[in-house]
């Protein structure tokens, strides 16, 4: 692993600190990797060392690159400068991902509390958007202003173009409200973008991995609350895909919800949209016949359909429709194949 | 294990199935055990079998008592009609304590779906309160008119006395928006009530345990979704105690929040309320001295700290800023001792 | 679930108890189950009811159907007769495999201490053979004496014929010691048969699940331990296969180590013994070419390869040497289709 | 995290790789680590970059140093350069413990393949012993010729001088059979050494931390295999202890499976043992009077005990004994503090 650490900016003391894996050699399969750009919290008073390096190495394990950006606190912590701080790392990480074997369409951003806020506006507002956010205990609303007066609300700019998000807290947590993360997901809701979240029973802010080296083993917190680290990488494999021969596979997880404004129809378009499309309607009706009224939700009859859980099925994705049919995986796919070739009258 | 069913309702078809772990004799620690109600899923049209026995099982490893009731369903539905299902049902447990060898003070409920209204309902507005709440994929808001026309939004009813929850459910559910999960979770937070959640990134609605004799392996679903069955067992360890000698051990994971609307004071109020009682300030100071100001929120410098900073201290809870400050847990033990003796002046 | 209890010998107090699984309807996939047969421990002195109910739970969990024999203790224990209890049990099981919905291929023992005596004597030198067989904490040597001095070794009887094991102790049980577990594996090393073993750092004998309802919490034992249980089934699932639609899945661990004994060839057979047969060898060659000189295990180069590295490629399985050769598992399919044509000269 | 490399032995190629954390300032409660010595498999002919780095991942995440030595390999691998090697990166990592935050007496070893056999080697006899041992698919009696001729079987040097050891491989390994595990461990029996071992069902050789970025997701491999990492963590936390305030808490599990061997009585030595003892006697008798007649294993009656089940009561340990008599865990610290004090006269 090799290790280089560049000052962005000598007058704000930012820099940004690379760990990078070997690729190629015995690592016959790999050319390049996905990245995390993790950012600590502080408060934007300071960068938390509990969160820098304990965070990269578990995201090493898994294969990852590994950088960590110390960006402008305290006094130098007013707005836009941290977020700019973000756009120079990230802008950096790409240009140079040929050099550091990264894919640079496959790195996301990890922040905590304050670090939490920054990577939400990187999601949110910046120029260089992440492929993917993991907000620990973020800052969200405008209780930031709490630890920087300028920093903005990011619930508002969350956007169809916000990347997939996994969002952690504890519901304990009284430095930063849960409510922080209640608000962004809701947003996230709005705009139909992925997203998976855990909010543990209790324990106290700024638990980094939650590691006895870094959060005292007498900590009163929720024996669930280390997960967020194993299901945070589980996560990442299925929006960026697994490490494959040579190149990633493909990911499992889409961006948004539903394809329902994708360019063109698939079978992660819901039931309903598709039908409502003449050639969609007819690749359907080729392979569904009027399956599409022997529905059994949770197993129910069709007998037993009442018209509301009819319009429950038009809300569903037509892929989970298919699956209730046992319709074979490859079935599916050439239903997919057929409809992908059908352009989204959007 | 014994097996017992009792029909509750001949005429609505509802009956109450509970399966009976032996106590006494090799089990010499266990003169009662905690319970489970669990409350199938199936629109209020049926009561789905995939999520009766199957969710019973791993409560029974974890040495729980497990009850099934199939409520009143499809003509039979109309509300109150299950809800009424429910008391009857709970009542009983709780009258039967001493013969089916049951804590009748750490019955929690498990709903699915549409079970899961059920299970908001009896947390909310039943008078046979359970003592904590699983809610799977659960409806809880109006969308319940869906599949019961007269069945009620349970969401305003969540208060002070609304038992502790344990949520869970996929990002994608179509059947059930994930927002009845995340508006429930926002009820709670505003009336202070203990809860955790885990919305999974992806899956269809229904999967109850995602055992592949439940749930197809082929299904397309987030592999962390079978966590929430252990997650769900940990977290009832947190809020009833665990199995101690003879009797259960002391949670450790309270109804609420904060402790600022209890009958006493404690280190689960909060650092400004306890402050804020002359008595209890002479307690915090004994022990404190000035500590108060030398906290390090996710490690940071008093120095350091600013007015929003130090108003977020007041939020935190007692206990935390004495963990931060390295008292040992039996010092934190003696505090707790001393302000439990000062009555809460509401 | 509907639970059977049928007395095998009233004079020895015998009895099997069958918790089934209901099958079909909503469980459209399931039309039978694999199944587990408990035996639990006592020094053929009694029948620990720790280590029968709590036991059958997390099998039922997965979807299998259980069964807990009772067999003869105390004064009944003179051997054979534990053995023929057991023979009446499974023989049982499988002429009722229809009525009680039990695949009768797919049948596992279960048993714990003495009772994992008595499920080595059932996996060694019964009549009616299990399909796979759970030790808990076994009795397997000579020790056995100590608890039933009729009673015979086990492991002499450990042949080609044995079915797979899974074997877990605590390296510090000092009532069965170590020792009889790992002069087991030996002896299923001899033999070429399968198996999975995890030796606990430390902990009593006797810990059943190691559930905080059936071991108290305050045990001084590994915090691995409770794993054995999700172990068990992962391996199961390997063994048996895994739920698919209507029928099991293919396994993907077979029951012995390599097919060098199989009726015909496979890529499970080691290379040096597929290309000692010259129709083998020409299929390997036809997709290998010279790679059989290309392999680099552990990531090594070919020209560091001594004889001695040599000649472990030859007693590797083909399998693993395509796998290295980074062969598509399609490719394998087919050397291995190809392969199973060619009958096995032994 | 600073990282140092440093040349051993120029003309030999060898090297020691440190990767050390920070310790202080926000890691308050750590002024030294433990640390791990990594030793890469390669057959003595290389040192595998894939059992390196990516294994030095995980216990960095853990809060422990990490070393890892390139030893002499390929024309330099002639008996005893690699573990000399192995002696001057111990040596030196002892004896900068003070500059480089290692506690001295807590460094484990963890040798994969043929460093499996180093690591084997350095725990039986070597003069800079490590305090612990980790061996993946350890090479450890006469196979290991087949990769460097010159070196030695470990096994007949297991003594009461080995550290504790924890051992995983795979029963279907090829290329390091498993019987090289299983020789060790019953080495280790002999020697009443602690351990810990998982034999897990099939997979290949060399599979590392079995991530998908160092071994193909396409390999068959059972799905256990990736958590003797985990695993390896927890029982370093119970040999080693686990962070505590300034220092590491008390470890849980003793080098030796009894301490019949120690300098004093304990619990920990057999009941047998210390009622040899006539002060030993005195102090058990004082705690239990005549409960010594009234244990339970597994929860048998006293009543049916047999003169055999007597004799295994007197094999087992104290400690397990005052367990089945459910006294608190300060009463058995009691009378471990009295037994304390008593020397055993071997």
């Amino acid at each position: 692993m090799k290790v280089e650490k560049i000052v962005l900016n000598e007058a704000r003391e930012v820099s940004l600190t690379a760990y990078l894996l070997d690729t190629g050699g015995e690592f016959r399969n790999i050319c390049k990797r996905p990245a995390v750009l993790i950012l600590p919290g502080g408060g934007y008073q300071f960068c938390s060392e509990r969160e820098a390096d304990p965070v990269a190495m578990p995201y090493l394990k898994a294969g990852y690159q590994a950088f960590i950006l110390r960006y402008s606190v305290g006094k130098h912590s007013v707005w836009p400068n941290p977020l700019q701080d973000y756009e120079q790392a990230m802008e950096m990480i790409r240009k140079r991902a040929e050099e550091w074997k990264v894919f640079s369409d496959k790195v996301a951003v990890i922040g905590f509390s304050a670090g939490g806020h920054l990577a939400a506006a990187a999601a949110t507002m910046s120029e260089n958007r992440p492929n993917a956010a993991i907000l620990g205990y973020p800052v969200t609303g405008s209780d930031v202003k709490g630890c920087c007066a300028t920093a903005p609300d990011t619930i508002p700019s969350v956007d169809k173009n916000t990347c997939p998000c996994f969002i952690f807290a504890t519901r304990t947590d009284e430095i930063v409200p849960v409510m922080n993360s209640i608000r962004f997901m809701e947003a996230l809701v709005q705009a139909d973008i992925s997203f998976e979240s855990h909010i543990y029973s209790y324990g106290p802010h700024g638990f980094s991995t939650c590691d006895t080296s870094v959060q005292s083993r007498d900590t009163t917190i929720s024996s669930r609350v280390p997960n967020w680290v194993a299901d945070s990488i589980g996560w990442l494999k299925e929006i960026f895909g697994d490490f494959g021969n040579g190149e990633m596979t493909k990911p499992v997880c889409k961006a948004h919800a539903t394809d329902n404004d994708g360019e063109f129809l698939s079978v992660d378009c819901t039931f309903g949209y598709v039908m409502g499309n003449p050639e969609g309607r007819k690749v359907v009706e080729g392979f569904l016949g009027g399956a599409g009224n022997q529905e059994r939700p949770g197993g129910q009859e069709a007998s037993q359909m009442t018209p509301e859980m009819m319009s429950m099925v038009s809300g569903m994705k037509l892929r989970q429709i298919l699956e209730y049919a046992h319709m074979p995986k490859e079935v599916i796919e050439q239903v997919n194949g057929q409809l992908s070739m059908i352009p989204n009258q959007r």
